[in-house]
């Protein structure tokens, strides 16, 4: 909740890394690897670049106005030896008639308590917890433009090359000893299948700079596992492929489930019954309806075929995570297909849609797709077949 | 600086994600990719994560103690609706006997002042400015293990894999017409040198997570430009890889410099230059030597031969940047190897060594490997040959 000051602030101060910041990469448009600070004066985006930055700040970023920091932290020390970032922001601000600023949940504490020590009025709004980022600093941010879907959908396209490249492996590799698959000539494993998607993710584009999930069997049951060791046949194999659109910075993410050989009777239901889920979410999604409704569409699919969701021996069983969430500049963004977000989903929400089940010695099966919420429905930001049984 | 009351205070409480904090990485030992809180409590390490995350956790990170922030939140709604994160922190704080945290100048403020409205004391340390996140907290994150070494050597090997590709590109290369390089058809460029260097790091289990820099002629004259476009003969090309090696999660830093066809006598002074610059840098490595010291080698050495640093038509030439930084969980760290270090080297800080000259016309040369201090010297962590001419 936004203190009952905020509304009247309307400039916002950021300091961080871009490449750790959502925030800042979708408000900056500028990519580094250290920390800098940034504000924004009557809609004008200021940048406080270090001076080896500056003449490619002022080439590259968004930022209609780029500081030399390093010179204005020289300046000032002619009178303060002590002087630093905090009193470059300082005094750039009031330079620019602000004393006051919005900052986001996730502002740094130590720069925060010295700004306000010198005197600038600091409003912290957003997630107070710091679940989900800040949306409320900048909510245009989850209104996606025609850039960043391109961009979402790049992602996603090479998040596809990532699953032809399983695709393939599965399809040339021979079931061996104890069903375990091989692959020129080596028993075929997560780490190959990985290696193998991340190649192909690279070539179109696309870098798994946080990883990607690749989990054979049981291991899918934890859904964060990234999956390590053999790949068998007649097992689920969950493959969650999250991809940034190194271009575009835009984050894709999908997933897909196969099976190397013939599914069981349980196998090919608990399949069937995601695949529906994930098109019945898709079919509820549209502007006006809340996140909590999609969830609870799929809550209640599973729940009508008898898929029990809860807690088993200290693990959690059945359809356990959300339904969907917001991406783009960041991976995990608002808004939530979830119980926790009963607001409505407005045009231009990119989300994910990725129903899952999960129980021990059935292993895990998920699905998942982007769309982009428009007036009547949404439509596909991915796009790959759903063959997920590989002989 | 640290408040007076800081130093009676051990506890330390973290809220950050893995993926993007390195506090956390080396604390919890553990990859997510959304945030979660963490504190010590008289030497053991607590995890709150959530209920999705914690079998994981028990099994993986170096937690002593894993609570499910989940089921911790839900309890305590029974009594008061609205709790979350915080409350949840708070209530794990108190059961253990502590309402005392330091927290780092990164620590989210909007977790900060609701952990402060409900009571908890809290004691912002480290780096007020953030210029390089706050190693006040963990000091002894700067003293790294064998297995932190092992893994900083692990990603100076994915980087040589990046630098053999790049050598054996512009070997089979050819030289067309305008000396722009042709391979396998096309005209060579950056973005193809990137893409076969991060393919051979990707097989070395490395990830340039944060990109990498290959950059022809003039571009590399702004020492954080990417580089972009036909790399031509005889002009010097800066390779920059800085590889996180995933398995271990450190990070590897290296750089060489190249010129395929034959260097002219200005080029090839400068290399040679750079290339004893470096040698005299590590030679004056040792315990007890302070940054500044290493980095005065590195400027007097450059200024004995005639080579000018300073501001010329509003952009930097010469060697404007420092002689290097620590590494290991975060590519840049402390100690840092330039004039703001007055703090003497110690046993077992990993830094790199990376002199460099950038005159526009000329193009930019620099030289780049890393070393572990020792108390007599430093020892290498990185392994590759010089040999920077490829006819």
């Amino acid at each position: 909740m936004a203190r009952p000051s905020a509304p009247a602030v309307r400039d916002v101060l950021l300091m961080a890394t871009p490449s750790k910041n959502a925030d800042l990469r979708w408000f900056g448009g500028f990519h580094a690897s250290d920390p800098f600070p940034a504000f924004s004066v009557k809609g004008r985006k200021v940048g406080l670049l270090p001076g080896m930055e500056v003449g490619r700040a002022r080439e590259e970023s968004a930022f209609d106005e780029v500081l030399n920091l390093t010179a204005v932290i020289a300046d000032l020390r002619k009178s303060n030896p002590q002087a630093g970032v905090a009193d470059a922001i300082v005094f750039a601000a009031l330079q620019r008639g602000v004393h006051r600023f919005r900052v986001p949940a996730d502002f740094p504490v130590g720069l925060y308590e010295r700004l306000r020590a010198l005197g600038l009025a600091l409003h912290p709004v957003g997630a107070q917890q710091n679940e989900r980022g800040a949306p409320e600093v900048f909510p245009q941010r989850l209104v996606k433009s025609q850039a960043e879907l391109a961009g979402i959908r790049a992602g996603n396209a090479a998040a596809a090359a990532g699953f032809q490249a399983v695709e393939r492996l599965l399809a040339e590799a021979e079931v061996g000893q104890k069903g375990l698959l091989r692959w020129q000539g080596k028993i075929l494993t997560a780490e190959i299948l990985k290696e193998e998607a991340q190649v192909a993710i690279l070539r179109r584009g696309g870098l798994c700079d946080i990883g990607l999930i690749i989990a054979p069997g049981d291991q899918a049951v934890d859904c964060h596992c990234s999956g390590s060791g053999p790949v068998r046949a007649n097992e689920l194999i969950v493959c969650d492929i999250y991809p940034r659109h190194v271009a575009s910075q835009q984050y894709g993410d999908m997933t897909r489930t196969y099976l190397k050989g013939k599914a069981n009777a349980r196998q090919r239901k608990m399949v069937l019954a995601v695949l529906e889920a994930q098109r019945r979410a898709i079919k509820a999604i549209k502007a006006g309806v809340t996140g909590a409704k999609v969830h609870t569409v799929v809550q209640e699919y599973f729940k009508s075929l008898g898929y029990v969701t809860g807690l088993k021996k200290g693990a959690y069983v059945g359809f356990f995570h959300g339904t969907g969430h917001g991406l783009g500049y960041d991976i995990h963004e608002d808004p939530a297909l979830s119980t926790r977000n009963p607001r409505p989903l407005v045009v231009g929400n990119a989300v994910t849609v990725e129903p899952g089940l999960y129980y021990p010695g059935l292993g895990g099966c998920r699905f998942e797709d982007c769309v982009v919420v428009t007036k009547k429905g949404s439509e596909f930001l991915s796009a790959h077949p759903y063959d997920w049984e590989i002989a």
